[in-house]
């Protein structure tokens, strides 16, 4: 586990050095580049709305139309990358270094290995961008998504270097070392609240219940989780529930913040 | 809009003093007097996760073998008023007089002519309790539930009584005038956190972030929020979107609390 | 096991002259009884396609607008006991009436311990109805429809009078012995098609295959088979498979068409 | 439209020699290659009920752990495609020879233009392809069976082509000339079985009512039925009703069956 405020104090347990795979807390990355780059268009492409359904499913997908419930399950992700393909010249490098400005850390890179093995059972992940392409929702080509996607989930840092990333959200999407705007207040906002309702796959509500942060998790243990204007907190351990977030990650952060009395209600 | 400070300041603007059908807003009273009650057993048999269907879905209650998502979706509500039945002697007469002890508002009555009319025309609902009864998840007449339901949301309140009655939430569950304990800290969270991502409707994400307040809303018109440790905000506008929320009354609602700089985040 | 010919010859196997509850198979006298009342605007109300889902599903019904798949599911034959209900001044007496008439056998008789305690536990279909009822699909009252209903599937049959009932059919729809005409030939075709395609809850193709002959299947363990032109057939064995069909009678009705080189095909 | 008996009588009408692309019809011929070389291991894999959804549903798909319903939706044929890119060392040859000796006509061939214009366009079958993978109900690589299946769907035929290779089923599965066995008398009644519940999208109930006849129809406007040990129809005309059937071939059929009297019933 892993704290860090907003006035540069760290709190550290455990192995809050070792790199571990982020996968889905990626996506928070990439809906953040997206929408700091094309603002609110992202949102006529992806709603904003809980999914309520296990978070692959594709029935959701075909009785709307292509339009994925929000971007935290894999179809939204798989339109923010076709968004993201799109938009840069080279989004695999770019992608990189927007989480090296937001860590203040160049040497995070991607997992070529998890990337590749992950990409060769992808079926369902390739049926959903199939699916939504008969739909007209997605632009490029099946297979560039597909590898960009699988590279972005095998993203490695550690629990200090994603709280680091995640102070930015922490302080309303500006950089608390450079100042730098990486979201407007109201972009910020935007995406706090969908961490909040569905960060947490079919967990979203006992989360805001339990622990009462907005935050993300993934399916390699980590969680992270912000209380805006204090501090980003990230926990890591790799054992998971039945809902696919790390168990021991949601106890202790139930316990910190009901020590602490921090959330935000 | 009635706004009410938990230092007891009012500020109001428009037609605060007229009473309107607060309909589905009524669905917290209910929860918080069945969670009251029973403590967390009501949870056996309501979950607490968005639906991300319509409002009043059967699907979902039948691949979910009759637990509905939530308190706020019919199907959940139904089955608190089940759990109202079983534990309380008299429940009509005594959810008003938990209503008149939140207010201090001895007149707030049901409505007979909404109760019976909606009663009349109630087949969907009649259709969500006989479902849940043959899941075994109904323990009452299916007659009596429906009776008792109708007539909680024929509830009529004016906007400064419904901030009276919220503000006890903004008091995590506590009275301000009577200190009276209403909720644990504990019990307050939850309800705070199911609002958060289940008070909406299908527009739960949306108001999360535009708004940024706990709150609930009714077909009637009315929206009631709360900001933890500050105050409770009601708005009422009978003009409703197509997601069953109002139209004014979100509005309103975004654009106090953007020009106030007050929210959860 | 009975086997009726239309030129009137009787084989019969085991306890051929044992009551038992025929339950769904009552169904195709109900909409017989319909049809012949209200030709085809029965169809307005009830689609005739298979279901594809399980034969008690509200899915379909609540995705379809409350027009039940077929008159064969329960929901379907919910609508032909309301039009049942609105078109006779006695439908409970006029339905033993119409199987006395079709068997020649006038001590035919409802079960009133079946139908009560299968109303006592029908909530399912009480759902059913309410959520029909929601979509102005159910003209009368539930309650009455479900009592209707109950008797209907209450009623108790040995094989060779329901042999007797079915016989009509196989004979184009035509009294074998009084020739009265029960069903016109467009009629008969009709609902020889409905036989075909949904008499087996989720198991039409396989019967269809297997045995390849229009029939009707009951929970009870009976089976109600015609081939046009030649014979009924009727099995009874209470152990189902897990389809809802009798497991021996499948397999006797499967042997019998293999062995006499007897089907539709 | 072509009509030829068993004792090789002809009858036609209209543009009766002009070729058509059979699309889906050639589902059937897909099946009986792969029931003849496999046997009833086929059906491990597709299952022989009526779908009830829509013929390209991905929902049943994802409910049923990637077992298609039947043959003859889009999904079920891409399985069987998937087994006879196993069975056969060059299947799109061994294919083509198939339906050459069916029929005797040796130049009828695939549409290489209609091919490759629907596989461009094809995202909806890609997502099916890759859901049942992932659930590894397909071997072999998704492109290949794409390409393959598409080549099925174009092959161009006359009426009178598709009279002839019918003719085979009407004869129990042997051919009128050659005498060849293609199909056992049991698989002959697999497939009749169905075509008559599952030959025509979300219209089985109502064919098998207004003609009577198992067949199978395909969106190129063209539909193929058989009257066992009598004879094969085929008729063509591209207007398709709102299910995908061609409407004026579904009024040809009717009449034809009703002003000669002949049905399987």
């Amino acid at each position: 586990m892993h704290l860090l405020t907003l006035d540069e104090q760290n709190f550290a347990v455990g192995q809050s050095q070792v790199k571990f795979s982020i996968q889905s807390i990626s996506k928070v990355f990439m809906l953040a580049m997206a929408v700091g780059e094309c603002q609110y268009s992202v949102f006529d492409r992806v709603n904003v709305e809980p999914s309520g359904d296990p978070f692959n499913s594709l029935v959701q997908l075909e009785y709307e139309s292509g339009i994925p419930r929000n971007p935290f399950i894999n179809s939204g992700a798989l339109v923010i990358t076709d968004i993201l393909l799109s938009e840069f010249s080279n989004p695999k490098e770019e992608f990189l270094q927007y989480i090296h400005r937001l860590t203040g850390v160049s040497s995070i890179d991607y997992n070529e290995t998890v990337a590749a093995s992950e990409k060769a059972l992808g079926y369902k992940n390739a049926a959903m961008v199939n699916l939504m392409k008969s739909f007209g929702n997605i632009h490029n080509e099946v297979e560039d998504i597909l590898d960009l996607y699988f590279h972005f989930c095998s993203i490695e840092m550690t629990c200090e270097e994603l709280a680091r990333a995640f102070r930015v959200f922490a302080n309303h999407g500006r950089g608390v070392v450079d100042s730098y705007s990486y979201l407007s207040e109201s972009q910020f906002k935007r995406i706090a609240a969908i961490m909040l309702t569905c960060g947490f796959y079919d967990e979203a509500g006992e989360f805001a219940f339990s622990v009462g942060l907005p935050g993300k998790s993934g399916v390699g243990g980590g969680i992270a989780a912000i209380l805006p204007n204090k501090y980003s907190l990230v926990v890591w351990s790799p054992g998971l529930n039945n809902k696919g977030n790390s168990l021991a990650g949601m106890k202790a952060l139930e316990l910190f913040t009901t020590k602490t009395h921090t959330s935000i209600f």
